[in-house]
């Protein structure tokens, strides 16, 4: 894979001279179009070895094109606030927004790559961070990115020889380190590694380039006009690729039972059982807060269900038990024109919180697979990706210590209705129904439809859906606070058993 | 994920009865549109708990279409000719061409499944597994197939009923073995790790959708509906889905420096030396041939190279050093009509040897990125996706203990133009020289850059490309036999370390 950038390419002064300008132009021009059609986002992901020119690129393509439009973003070491959260919240919001170009300097392929060189993590262990690579990559393109992965390579001769020259040169002999020595003693091993990587993340659609990265002049005309081809072509192109799917039909509705539908909604409570569980839970809940060991965890819970089926009074009992700088509480609505412009999941990531707290949302990621699948403010195609995409982000959640708890709150059709009336009937509350909600219940049987699909295809161990029955709202929100403080309670357990 | 398939699906008997007719006849109709348009393969994937009735859907699905366009595969235990393929071969044997369905009882997911049940392998190792399978299955919607995987699925408590209900009935007691029990108690982890399988192999192009087994009317009605829904949204769909590609531009020519220009072409050999090393290397090759240990690893050879690069001449001293009984030499041609209705490279997995064989390819796969590129016969995107599928399978071959020599012969323009005159002057070499080679020869440099790419993205460790000089006949063919020799003392004396 690296032969050709082993050949020693080479661009003479007068030619690179000669060519700069027109190229410059060129970019500059296709950056305009780019920023004016804002249809895509375009990510460089750089990665190569030492020396290879990675740093000495990203700033020439700063200098020839409009900085305003790029966006460089260099992961040194992670900082404490990104050790709290998952491993990819800094790749997320380093992203760029359709019609930029987000230059990515050592992106999500450096730690998995340089853990397994120095032996860190086992090949097999490799192989997991490869597959969710692999699968977080499709999800950009599948957007509709422009991602330009870019390796720059520099042969073992090469890279020995300029250690030397390097150290030679006395204004520039404190460049190199012993750490460059020590690393450049691991060539052939890192060499082997990010073949492997490279490889195995390579496909029709994000493939890797490699660029010989000796010559400055080769490097930066080739880079150059490899980013304008690139540009120029999916400008050129007027529809997004892959605007249907492949998939088979969704599972038919062949009896009438459905897991929505099979649920008890006569369960009830009496007042004076739920005044003294409401004491008892929400007293356990706030003990839990503030156990030592819940500084090294974070608690994200969700909310979905029909309009008036008691979001917001379940969360108000969760709350209460709550210090107020502990939480989070977060509606959803339309997306904002920043958030339009990224991938669907972004908005989430960017709420993601830190250890030790507590996010609450009312109306969730879910929404895809939801309200925009239902309204047809999505295409089939894009959301039946969303049921992996929302698994794969739920994943590194629990896997980064997250208590994940997703409610269904499930009321019938009669009881929306008296619920509506009664909103409409109570002064305070009436901003709380609108014309909306009326046309939304037209829809009920859709949204049961979608919302009975997303149970079965997002429940997953790591993050259970709870469905509620909420007919009676003491039941439903004792219910949600004792699953909560039992989820919480298993994961501080376990981790005292560690 | 099993949620609704825990429910207790049922349809009774009379209801049943009045919807099999009609589904039947759409079924039969959908599956003649499927035959007449053969533009798609449709493969059913089976998988699930054990007694959910999979077998039973199988049985019945062929009862109620014709099964002259179905066909079934069950994989038991790999017999001895399978084992001496890699793991994957089996699989592709059974794909259906297009215009067919292909029913899959237990593909490949059974065994990673089983054996991380079992514990027999590790939760990184089941990783590495899927992550083939997901670059498989995604290699097999972007070929078109409808890839429809359904997993059955019974409670533990229904399991549970189910064997003592069988053991209780003298007639179904023999059917109830200690193996279904053992099975059983291990119904938790089964669980477990079919869930995690199932949750990273999802995809919006190819979801599993899982079925409750229990009630066969119920099963059977489901299954015949998603069958026939999945049919008729396909073929009515005119264009395939995703005909253009988002990938970035290739690497642009900016110096004139590329791999094959670089080789040296004056490199020569002189008659005598070629006379005593071909007996010295042949003498070589034979011994190795006859190696007891050789039993246990295959040979693949593979020739690529511009018209009259002597191809078939180093060919011919290869197979000189061996018995006509040990290898099968394979000229590559247009595919068949068999061949285009299957994945670009179901023709070169049927092809595979068994151990201890050598197989010699006369142009091979990888003219999926040369001629078909170069001539337009291919959209970009089928072959930008064919490096990786190539680099997949052959990663296969070479962990499956097969030796994999790919040549590249190079010669230059005026050498070929001097070796087609000699070829129209030679009465008994003038079958080699078309009209064909002189359209070819005008493409030369088109075809250059297509070899250089293509050896930039899949020479790789596991299989490197070896590039011959051979402008001078004597120098290639040595080479090519010495390459090969110690490529297979490197495999043979490996296996003696370990």
């Amino acid at each position: 894979m690296f032969e050709s950038a082993e050949l020693g390419h080479k661009i003479d002064k007068a030619t690179y001279e000669r060519s700069v300008p027109a190229l410059r132009e060129a970019l500059l021009n296709a950056q305009y179009d780019l920023a004016a059609a804002a249809r895509f986002p375009v990510i460089i992901v750089i990665g190569g070895v030492d020396g290879a020119g990675k740093g000495e690129t990203v700033n020439l393509l700063n200098e020839w094109m409009d900085p305003r439009h790029i966006h460089t973003h260099a992961f040194p070491e992670p900082s404490e606030e990104e050790r709290e959260r998952p491993r990819m919240w800094r790749f997320w919001r380093a992203l760029p927004p359709k019609g930029k170009i987000g230059m990515l300097f050592g992106a999500w392929h450096t730690e998995p790559i340089f853990k397994r060189v120095m032996r860190e993590i086992r090949s097999a262990d490799l192989n997991a961070e490869i597959n969710q690579i692999v699968r977080f990559e499709r999800m950009l393109t599948d957007e509709g990115a422009l991602l330009i992965k870019l390796w720059f390579h520099l042969s073992k001769t090469r890279q020995h020889k300029r250690l030397k020259a390097l150290e030679k040169d006395p204004r520039t002999r404190w460049r190199v380190t012993d750490t460059d020595w020590a690393r450049f003693k691991l060539y052939d091993r890192f060499r082997a590694v990010s073949e492997y990587y490279l490889r195995h993340t390579s496909s029709g659609e994000a493939p890797w380039t490699v660029i010989e990265g000796e010559d400055a002049r080769y490097r930066s005309l080739t880079v150059g006009r490899l980013l304008l081809a690139s540009l120029r072509e999916r400008l050129q192109r007027k529809t997004p690729a892959q605007s249907s799917s492949n998939a088979p039909a969704l599972l038919p509705a062949v009896d009438r039972r459905e897991v929505l539908g099979s649920l008890d909604l006569s369960k009830r409570l009496s007042k004076r059982k739920f005044d003294s569980d409401l004491e008892k839970w929400q007293g356990r809940l706030n003990l839990l807060s503030r156990d030592p060991k819940f500084k090294r965890m974070s608690v994200t819970i969700l909310f979905e269900g029909p309009d008036a089926s008691g979001k917001g009074g379940a969360i108000r009992r969760i709350t209460g038990a709550l210090d107020a700088r502990q939480y989070q509480g977060i509606t959803i609505a339309a997306p904002t024109e920043e958030e339009r412009a990224q991938p669907y999941l972004w908005r989430f990531w960017r709420h993601l919180p830190r250890r030790g707290r507590f996010t609450i949302y009312d109306r969730s990621w879910y929404g895809r697979v939801l309200v925009e699948r239902v309204e047809g403010l999505c295409a089939e195609r894009d959301w039946m990706r969303a049921y992996s995409e929302i698994n794969d982000f739920e994943e590194q959640l629990v896997l980064h210590r997250t208590v994940l708890a997703k409610f269904w709150l499930q009321i019938d059709k009669e009881e929306q209705l008296k619920r509506f009336k009664a909103r409409e009937k109570t002064s305070f509350k009436r901003f709380k129904i609108t014309a909306e909600d009326w046309r939304n219940r037209e829809k009920w049987d859709t949204y049961q439809i979608a919302a009975n699909e997303m149970i079965e295809r997002t429940s997953t161990s790591p993050a259970p859906w709870t469905l509620i029955e909420s007919n009676d709202k003491f039941y439903a929100r004792i219910t949600v606070l004792k699953t909560l403080v039992q989820r919480i309670e298993a994961v501080i357990d376990s981790k005292a058993k560690r």
